[in-house]
Formats: C-alpha cells, sequence, structure tokens
C-alpha cells in the first residue's frame, strides 16, 4: 500500500524540510535536580524552572510556526498508558530490579497500581520520593532505603529528557533505540522504544521500518546526538565521551547486515564534557554547508562497510576529513563555516551552542539568540538563522538540535 | 585626633547602617573562562557577560541609591599604578616567580614597562595571553610556554574578583588579608591589601589598624565570605571547602594576642561546593536574626579565647549551635529564619544564593529576584527585601553579600 | 539415585571438612600486569610471578597434603575446549563483541580457530596482543586496535583468577555466578559457570542443581567473597565495594523463590578497598568462632525472608550484629575473635589477609606466615593454625580464603 | 685553607668513586603506615617492616664494604638536638602552625619539651598520636582533633625518608634543600637543611659552599631524584610528576646567577607515577653510559644558560636528546644501555627500580636481584653489579640510587 508523502515517516539526511519532531518541555523532573544530585544527572547547572519552560514554549511554537508537526513526549507516554498491556510492559520494564532492587521494584508496582496515565507519566520523567510513595499508600523497604527521609528518591527523575535527540535517532526508516552512556539517561531510550513500537501515531508505515539498539549495558554506547545522517545511504557517528568504539561497530554492524544505509562513517572526536556529542561542534546547514566550532581540530575517520560478509573498516587520516565527509554527502566538496572568533570567544559561543542549530529546510535553520556572532556570520554566508532566547535551556548543553528528535523530513 | 563619624572605618557587625563598600563589576577576565578552564577558576558555567554587566550595575546603582558609596575595585588599582613606587612593588609581588617561573617574569616585566594604568589593571585582573605579550614586543621564553600558541595565557585571569568579600574581610579595624584556598584566586587578596596599605582613601584613620594574614601557602587558609562579625567582640569564622581549621586557628592567634577581638567561634560546616562559604547557607539579617538554609544540620562549634598566654579552645555540641551565636551576638535567643520550602526547592533556592542576603541596615537586606520563596517569606517576617535579578551573577555561585566589601557601616 | 558422601558436592558451612576445591595458579596472565594497567585491573602492585608461583604451590601442596582434592582451573577449561561444541560456546561468550566490538571479535575468532585447548586456555586467561594475534595470521582491523602497536592488547589478561572465591559461590547445591563488580573480571564467572554446566566432574549429582546470577551489567553485582554459608539455611552476604544493595536482593529474589535457603542476611560493610568484602574483614574458624578485623565498627544487618510471596527485609541496628549472625549459625552466642593489636598493627595486618583465613575443618585453618600476631593469637584461643609464606600472592590482596573455592564440604 | 681530599664534600658527576652518602635504614614510621594512609604518603603498598629493615641493613653493609662512609640520618639528628640552641630552632620550624594549626603546635612544644634526642628523633620521623601525647601528659585541644582517638596522628611521620635521595641534593658544592611537591614530604627537607647548616660532620670545609631552594609553596618543586650531575659545570634536571618546570626555572636561577653551573639541563619527563623521577627511568653507569628504560620515548630537553643577566632558555627537539646529555656529560656520544625485554617486562623491571642503580665508581653499581634480566644485560655490557635483594624496599617505589644521598664523590 502507498504511504501519501504526509505520512511518510524517517530522516534520510540533516537538511530536508522538517516535518514532524518529538520534544519535551522541561516539567516536574528539572525541579528534583539539586546542587548535590546535577553531576550524578549530568548537569553542571540547576535550571531556573519558570525560565526554562517559557523559553522552550517559544521553540515549539517557532517550530509550528514553520509548519512542523510537534509530537510531545508527555502526550504520547500519556496515550500509551491508557492501554492495559502497555502499561504493564511499559511499567515492568521502567522498573528494573537490576537497578533499583527486587523489593523497591514490588513496592513501587503495588504503589503506581492505581495511578492515571498523566500522574504516572510524571512518576515515570520526575520520578518519585519515599514521601510520594508513601502517600500512596506504600512504605519502601528495600535495603536501600532503609534509612531514607521522606525527601530520598526511589525512582530517579529524567531531566535529559528535554534533549530528546539523543535516545533514539532515525537512520532512514530504522531507529537506534540508543544504548546511552549514562545509568541517568537510560530510561529514556525505554520512552522512546515504546512509543515507536506502540503508539497509533507511529503504526504501519508510520513507524520505523526495525529496531535497532540494546539497553546500553556496557561498552556499546551509541547516542543520538552523535548521529548524523549525511545521506540517504550514509550515516556518521561520533565516537565522543557518549558513544562509543565498540558501539559504533555494534550499530553499524547492524546497520550494514541487511542494507539499511551501505556506509558508516566513524568520526573520533576527543572526549570532553564541551564536545558531548558530534552536533556540539559541527551541523549541517544545507546540501554541501556544514557550521563548524573553529577550535575543532581535523579529526581522524574510519568508513565502515561490508563487502561480502564481513565488516570492514578503513581509517582516513584527519587530514581527509573533509573528503570522506562530502563522500558521505555526495557533493563535491564540503563547505565549511566557521565564524570568525578569537578561541575564547569562539569556546564560549560553541559552549553555549552555538553550533548547535537545527535545519528547518535547506538554508534554513533554528539557534538561540545567545550566540550572536555565530549567528551574524551565517547570515552574511545566506543562511536564514531563526532566533530564540534558550540560555536558560543552554544550561543543560544542548541547543536547537538536542531538543528536537525529528522523525519525518522531505 | 577624633575622627568624625562618616570616616570611621571599620566593620563592627554585620547589619549596622552600611556607609562604604568594595565593588567589582565583571569585566574582561570573564571573556578568558571557558568550558576547559572553568573549572580551575572555580566557575561551574560561563557568563553571558553583557547580562552579567547590567545585572551588576543595576546591583551597584540599588546600593547608591540607598545611599551606600560603593568604591570600585578597578578605580582603586587604577589610582595606586600611578605611583611608580607602588607599581613596583605591586608588580612584583603580582609576578611570582613560584608561581610563573623566572623566565616568564623576566618576559612579564619586560612587556608590562610601559604600559599606562588603565590597561595594566586590565591585565592584572584580565590576565594576558602569548598574543597579546608580542603586541607589546616580547616573545615569551619560559620552558612552560615554549610550545605556546597565541592565545596561551601567561599571567591568569581573576574572574573570581566580582565577590569581593572574600580576598579580604575587616574584622572590627582590623583587615584579615584572606590566605586563599586556590590558587586561581590568590592574587585577588594581593590587590586588597595593597589598596588598604597604600591608597590615600584608607590613609590614616580610614585604614585598618592593622593587616592580618598570610599568603595563602599550604593548609592554612581563610577566605572573608566565611567571616562574619557577631558583634563588636566577637567573630564567627566557617570552616568549609574554603577556610580550613588551621587556618582559623591562625586568624584566633593573631586576633586574640592584642585583643582584636575576645572570642572566635568557629563553626563546623559541611565541606562542600553547595557551602562553600558560611554566607551562602545564613546570613544575619537584624540583632537577632539569622536566615538560614533548611537543610542546614546543627553545627558543631568552638569557643576560641586566649585567657593568659595560651589559647583554648572549647568544643559545643551541635545542639548548642543557636546558644553559642546567641551569645556571640549579645542576645538572650538567636531567631532563625528558615523558608518553609521542601527539600528540592530549598537546596534549588540555596544555590542560587537565596540565603547571601546583604543587610543594608537592621532589617533591610538586598537579595536576587530569583529567590522568590525566601524573599517572599522575609517579608512575611517584617524584613525588608530589595531585589533585583542578578540569575547571570549567580551563576559564579555568589549573591550580595558575596559580591561586596563591607569597609564602614554604622 | 542416592550419592556416595564422597561425591556429594556443595558447601553447606562454612567450617565442614573440606572436600574440594578449585584453585588457579598464577600463570601467564600476571606478566601482563604493569604499573599503567594494574589500576584496572584491580592491583595495588605488580607480582614478582616466580616468587608468586613458588608460593602458590606452596598453598595448593599444603591443601593435598591436608587430603583435599585440588581442581586446578586450567586443567578443567583445557578439558572443555576438547569438545567443538563447548570450545564454539566459550568461545561465543568470552569474545564479546558489547565489549570488543564487532570487528575484533570477527578477527579474534579467525586468529584463534586452529589453537590447541591448551594454548586457547593460556589466551583466554592470559589475554592476547596485536602481534600475537599477528602471529597467528590475522592483522586485527577495529576501530579501537587501528593505532595499536604489537604490545597492545586484544583480549584483556585475567589476573584476578587465582582469587577463585569470587567469581562463583556454592550456596548449599546451588551456585551463584557471580556478576562481578569490575569489568577486569567478568570473563572469571563465565569460565566457572561453563565448567560447572559442562565438565564431567560436575556433571549429574556431582554439580549444581541451580546456577543462578547474571551477566554484571549495572547496579546488581555480587561477589563470592562477600557470600558466607552461616549454615545449611541461611547465607550471609557482605554490601561492600564489590557487593551492590541491589544484587543482594537479587540473589535473595532468587533463593528465597524455591527456598534454597530460609534466611539472606545482608551485612552492610564500609565501602573501602582494605574491606573489599566480607571475607577480607572476618571469617570462620569454627562452629560458632569467627576471626574478626579489630577496627572493624558493628555493623548494621538485614535479614531478608520470604513468607508468603513477597521479599520482606528487617532491619537489624549494628548493635545486634553478633546476634544476628549467632542466629544464622545456630549457636547461643557468637565468640569473636580478635587479636589484641594496637590500630595500625591491625589495620597493617588485615590488610596483609591476616583475617582471611581458609578452614579445613572446625578449628583448623590455613593462614599466612607473615600474620605473625593473628596467627599467634589464633593458635592461644585454641585454633590449629596451618602456615605458609604468601606474601607475595597478598599483593594481589587476597589471603588462603580467597585462593579458594570450596565446591563440596563435610 | 687546603682541604685533604679525604675531607672534600661535593658530588660533581654521578660515577666518580663514592666516599661518603646519608642513608636511613627503614623505622618506626613505617609501622604507621596503613591501607588507609598509604595513598597520602605516597606508598602502594604496606611494607613489611622486618624484611624491608633487613634488607635495608644488607644495603648498608654493602656500601660499607665498598669502603663507603655511610652516614646514618638517625644519628645525625640525634646529633643535633643534643644542643639545646639547634632543638628549639628544628622544633620551631618542624612544628609548624601553618600546617597543624596554633593550638596543635603550643600542645606539641608542652609535650616533647623534656624528651631526649633519640626518643625526639623517633617523634620527628615517626610522628606521634594523641594516646602517645597523653602519656607525655598533654591532651591536645586543637579543633582538628576535638573528636581524635588515641591513635589519631598529631604530627604525621616520615616514611618516605627512606629515599634521603629526594629532600636535598648536592650539586657540586652547593645543596638543594629540595622545596618538595608532596606536603608528606616537606619536613625532610628541613632536617637535611638543619644537618647541613649545623652538624659538625659538615662544619666549613666539609660541609656545602651555599644552600639554595626553598620551603616547597607553591607549584616551583624539585626533588632530588631529579637531579643528576652530567659533569661538573651541567646539572641535567627531570621535569616530572614531582619536579615542576618552575621549580626548574627557579633552581637554574639560583645556580646560575653565581655560576654554580653553566648549564641546566630540563628533561621533560612524561607525568607518570612510574617515572616519578627521572632516576627511575635512566642513570648513569660510567663517564659516557646510561641505563634506560625501553619504553621511555625520546624527551625534549631545555638548555637554559645565563649569558650576560637573562635567563635564556633553548629548547631542543626530543630527536636531540642524546646529543644534549652527551653536551653534558663531555663525551662526543652517549651510549645507550637498554635490556631487550619485550614491553611488559620492561615496564615490570623498570617498576621494580630495575634502572634505578646506584654508581660506586665508573662502570661498577649496585642494583636490586629482582631485577634479573637487566642486571644479567648490564654484565655482558661489561658493568660490574653488586646485587642485594630489596624487593621490599622496592615497594616503596625506590632502588639503590633512590636511597642514597651521596655527599662527597671523587
Amino acid at each position: 500500500m502507498a504511504v501519501a508523502a504526509e505520512h511518510r515517516t524517517g530522516v534520510h539526511d540533516e537538511i530536508s524540510p522538517l516535518r514532524r519532531v518529538i520534544v519535551h518541555g522541561p516539567g516536574p523532573e528539572l525541579e528534583r535536580l539539586t546542587p548535590d544530585s546535577r553531576e550524578g544527572l549530568l548537569f553542571d547547572e540547576v535550571l531556573w524552572l519558570d525560565r526554562a519552560r517559557a523559553q522552550h514554549r517559544q521553540f515549539s511554537d517557532l517550530l509550528r510556526g514553520e509548519g512542523v508537526e510537534v509530537l510531545e513526549l508527555t502526550r504520547l507516554l500519556t496515550d500509551l498508558l491508557e492501554d492495559p498491556a502497555l502499561r504493564q510492559e511499559l511499567l515492568t520494564r521502567a522498573l528494573d530490579p537490576g537497578v533499583l532492587g527486587d523489593i523497591a521494584v514490588q513496592d513501587l508496582h503495588e504503589a503506581l497500581a492505581d495511578l492515571a496515565p498523566g500522574p504516572l507519566v510524571d512518576v515515570l520523567i520526575g520520578g518519585i520520593t519515599v514521601g510520594e510513595l508513601g502517600a500512596l499508600g506504600v512504605r519502601p523497604r528495600s535495603i536501600a532505603l532503609h534509612r531514607a527521609g521522606e525527601e530520598q528518591l526511589v525512582l530517579d527523575p529524567l531531566p535529559n529528557h528535554m534533549f530528546t535527540r539523543d535516545p533514539s535517532a532515525w537512520i532512514g526508516d530504522v531507529v537506534s533505540a540508543s544504548p546511552m552512556r549514562h545509568p541517568a539517561r537510560r530510561r529514556e531510550s525505554l520512552h522512546l522504544e515504546m512509543i515507536y513500537r506502540h503508539h497509533p501515531r507511529f503504526a504501519g508505515a508510520s513507524g520505523p521500518r526495525r529496531i535497532v539498539g540494546r539497553d546500553g549495558a556496557g561498552a556499546a554506547t551509541v547516542e543520538g546526538g552523535d548521529v548524523m545522517m549525511l545521506s540517504p545511504r550514509v550515516v556518521a557517528v561520533g565516537m565522543s565521551e557518549r558513544t562509543s568504539t565498540v558501539g559504533v561497530e555494534r550499530l553499524a554492524a547492524d546497520l550494514l547486515a541487511d542494507g539499511s544505509v551501505e556506509r558508516v562513517v566513524a568520526i573520533a572526536l576527543p572526549h570532553r564534557r564541551s564536545m558531548m556529542h558530534l552536533d556540539t561542534v559541527t551541523t549541517l546547514v544545507d546540501e554541501e554547508s556544514m557550521l563548524r566550532f573553529g577550535a575543532l581540530e581535523p579529526l581522524e575517520t574510519f568508513e565502515i562497510e561490508r563487502p561480502g560478509d564481513r565488516l570492514v573498516s578503513r581509517a582516513r587520516p584527519a587530514a581527509e576529513m573533509d573528503q570522506v565527509l562530502a563522500r558521505g554527502l555526495g557533493v563535491p566538496a564540503l563547505r565549511v563555516l566557521t565564524p570568525p572568533l578569537d578561541a575564547y570567544a569562539a569556546a564560549r559561543e560553541q559552549w553555549d551552542d552555538g553550533c548547535n542549530v537545527l535545519a528547518l529546510a535547506p538554508g534554513k535553520v533554528v539557534a538561540y539568540e545567545r550566540a550572536a556572532a555565530t549567528n551574524e556570520y551565517l547570515r552574511a554566508q545566506g543562511v536564514e538563522v531563526l532566533e530564540f532566547n534558550g540560555d536558560e535551556l543552554g544550561r543543560g548543553r544542548g541547543g536547537p538540535r538536542c531538543m528536537s528528535c525529528p522523525v519525518a523530513r522531505g
């Protein structure tokens, strides 16, 4: 059966007109982010929630105003929980005795049994404390909670969920359910995987043809911010602080086995928080142009293919990085856009997500207002830049691309 | 010779009318703060400089509007550098071969020899790079700079200088030139010490009677944010992440030796970044009332005195903390003001300097607007709260008290 | 079918006559332990291999001289590898693409295809380098090995394998295949599990009735050094640097579900390297007596049972530790044996495994000669102590109990 | 006045006949080394004291047997303490209120006032606990000791004192009193400095002409293990984990100012524990031959001189390392001796101080027996190697050179 274009799903490049996207406006999970917990939760700074929420609404409104269909993660999850069987499956997988202990899981199931879908989504994303469990009539009795006060968390919040780019990634019509690097984010992938598998919005031809990826046990990790569709047959993946070499090989093995792509280009990023994912240092703005952080050294790349039944990885010296990327993009030469800033200004603007723009269409991107010099430069190069003030959102180390999960482009 | 009240200098308590204060509006030193350098420079986050500057101006204007004389650190230092001998002394002490190496010091002296006072202050506070030295005609040749690029710093910036509370502290008419905990802040104390010793504004009866404190070599550290004048004869000092037990004993020995105070009350804070200094968890708002972070456990205290010629320290159990403080304040009982917040909200508002208010007079304080719940609570308790939006300043982990060095109260 | 006593397998307490034990004399894996790799491989110190080997031979000879059947791990593994199907299974599980990457695994399978069982065991335990792979005709091509020199390891060695206590633990006739805390030890458990499942020596009634335990993904970890059979129905498990609270709950859920034991006693150890496992601070020497490190504070314990179909954990205050243990042992009162040493001598002797004795029978233990004061004290208490010099072995932080895996007692 | 050759003091190269040396046999300070304190005290491992003592006696006997005069540090210090004024000076400097706090210092002076020289040396090197102070009639009352048990240390031990190479270094007839990297070793330098200044054995022409070096405040550190006399006019200094770039510049400025040497060769070592000092990776065995760790990459060097009144540092690329050293030695070419070991064996033997030999005369060295392959190789190259078993001493990461402070050669 033919699928009408407007229902076609999938992401075959980085810059075709953005049609549909999953986002998550920051919610109660951020109220649980404190000075002491922020490091474990991967934040440098505590956010001013009211300001962050207002800024995220501006972001969503801007996307809608440009004709993009904006799916709210919270809405999608709530829908799922209306179905008793899905509710059971999601709870069973989210409440993992290997993380929480058997006794806490036993208690959580009991306490959450009668919760309506809406409040249950708040728990799944925002976490729940001993005191809140008590209000649901359950006194948790696991060893770890033996001395816990009322404020102690039984289930951790997911404050990074607003960066919907990371827990999954569409590679053509395949979804990689990300095996996340840090335990603090692993439940995010489960949410996305459940939505793709079971939500009516992703049923049949609207959903992914295949879901790959694993539960992130151990060393094989991949996060969506490192995944970049160069062209329908070539995907680039950053090997970063978050995505491991082993994770890239696993993903490549999966994608190449059935020809989902022809080539995986692995890019060896420095492992630094400031370059957490590939899209924190570079993003595509049109068919042949990459915005790129000026202090980024040329990087070694690896072209992985599967001629016959063996994986083969070919190392390319750093000096050939741009050719490798151009080959992946299918253009004669790459056009690199780097704002002319001194090293300090460049590092500061990159940190504040100046390089993390989201393409709405070739030559048209969304960017943070704070990255003034970068945006001015892009305009001078002929790129249309739609700005909004997201400085509070950026405290979580993510810009417009990080906060969006495109599910349909083109 | 009698000194007219309006020229009297000194800080004999925490809440008498604030008459004169040293501040430092953030300057070029913050442009050197990058994602990679921020940890060493003690910042969690990179600041948006324009926004920070505007917010600091609001702070200074607010103080002036309340009749406080606001001395700008940059102005005071520039004045000093007009005098060739002082310029020589300051440079010799600021350019320490034990920190920078003999060769770099040799090069810096040569390069800075002809710089006018204004630009020289910019270097002393903002640091200088290899490229900037080159522009002054000097190619640095120390071993450490052998491979340095143009952007490499030869002299580090002092981005914490806006927290003028810390590098010195007035204890009555004595000044403690702070032996700072971290190398990144040691040159700040030198600046304050030079100003107190040599600036005409602090000459004679307008200056400190005595300066104590040492260069912060090793374990004996004290920072001004931990120093709190309970009453003219009693000073409290937090033993914190920044101020050491040994540092408090050294300070007590100095102050008690000539009767500058009668008693030092040492307070054993948890050593956590979120409670960096005593004034991050508690500040005085009137003669008997302390605003205090709700999650602060009662703390052990030590009353140090010097009967005869021996120092004696008496440990007081945590349960007696409030009595010890009341005794120091000279009031029958302490009134503790703690906003009724849950643990998460309290921790977040404390992190954003909700407890770090600056008393302008008994019952009248300056606070950040972001600490909405705390401010509302204080008002309900009868405290007058003057607000301004300082959320960008607070990224450096400091509030109104941290950003002010009172030199005259009462 | 009745099983003759001499063939009965299983460990139902800590002190019944030791009949059969698995050990592993240090081999080539220790030649791969270097100053730079030792931390990741969990060693404080590099061992003098010749000395360590000679000392381990003394240990095995001592056991044999006491009538204990000593099974050598290397021998057992070699036997397994004679069977092509088992060889295939073991290789497939040991060479995990989630750890090594798909390309390295592809290369390793190719290189090891024709290796005889003996050399293959050397590889599985001792690891293999790029150069050694090259000698087998394979040039590894994974991304991670792209720049590797000849000496770079492709498969890591298992230098901790000589501590056969940890990767598995017999709890009655059930075996816990340990989900190990550190990646450096995870392949050890696989070796033991394969032996128990498939080696003829453990076939039928000679083998475990059931194998529990998981692959050590994430937070749920249990190591054998923390497992102590108090009596046939009660097992104690230390919650330590290595065994997690969640791991204990998982193990308890498994064991209690089918009544393998009646009660699990979880013991909250401090998380310190010097108290890595429960058996580093205490071991049983007869039916009612525990040798115990003098500086060990009383510890909180938890008694986990499963009345009906719910797990219940009851916290016991630290002061009741000895009663909880006595109840587990089934004796009226525990006799605690603590050598009368000052804090420094005690800490040093505990570090050198003075508390880690192996009971051969009630009142008869094997100990390191270096723990002279402890051994003398035990003798004065009527315990028979068989000594051997194992100071080089102790550098790996383990004593006689750590180096033995009893598979049959009583 | 002419000084007879046998009384001449000073070290003008690394290999002339060794005539006089200071050593320190491990004493009670090592009984204070525990699993928990070892890291702060810079040890990887706890030593078996009886074994270490016996091995050190073998070392001293071996030196004496070769005609070297062996001065025992403990003896020299005891002599000093016989003189009341020196005793007062040493105590005042050793008991630093900036490290210990004013109150603890007050208490220590009181407690130690009547101690005889011998026991006082034991305290200065071995440290003292609260309980031991109590036995001397003093109950310490500093804040830090408020809750201390009997076993708590008031003054820390100096377990590294057996490595007498480090706290001072003779550079011709000048002594560098080392500004040590770690607080755990700073009092060692004081002991040596006091001996050189005041002990009759070093009076007049037997003592150093000048003592340079500072108290190790901050970044400018130099340790003796990094100092190597290439020839009477050229000293090499490793820039290592312990000796800083700034420290080398400071030392060079001091030495070059009065022509004590003509050139300082700074060598950029990797900063790794396994290469703690220059002499852990290379030592001279005769006029032109260096034993060198095989895995040591060629290193960048810097030749510092002082033509006119400016320090000048010239960087030499790593490839020229051996020429720079040959120029320093005054020989046409350097002969590098590297045992032919694989990378693992080489790293292990280097860790066990295989490269840290002590030259007794050109071509004649003392080495640890454990470094069997290195020693065999040296002999094959014509070097005479005197061995002793020092494996327990080596646990402290030091070999024969580290354990000796030559004060006269040639």
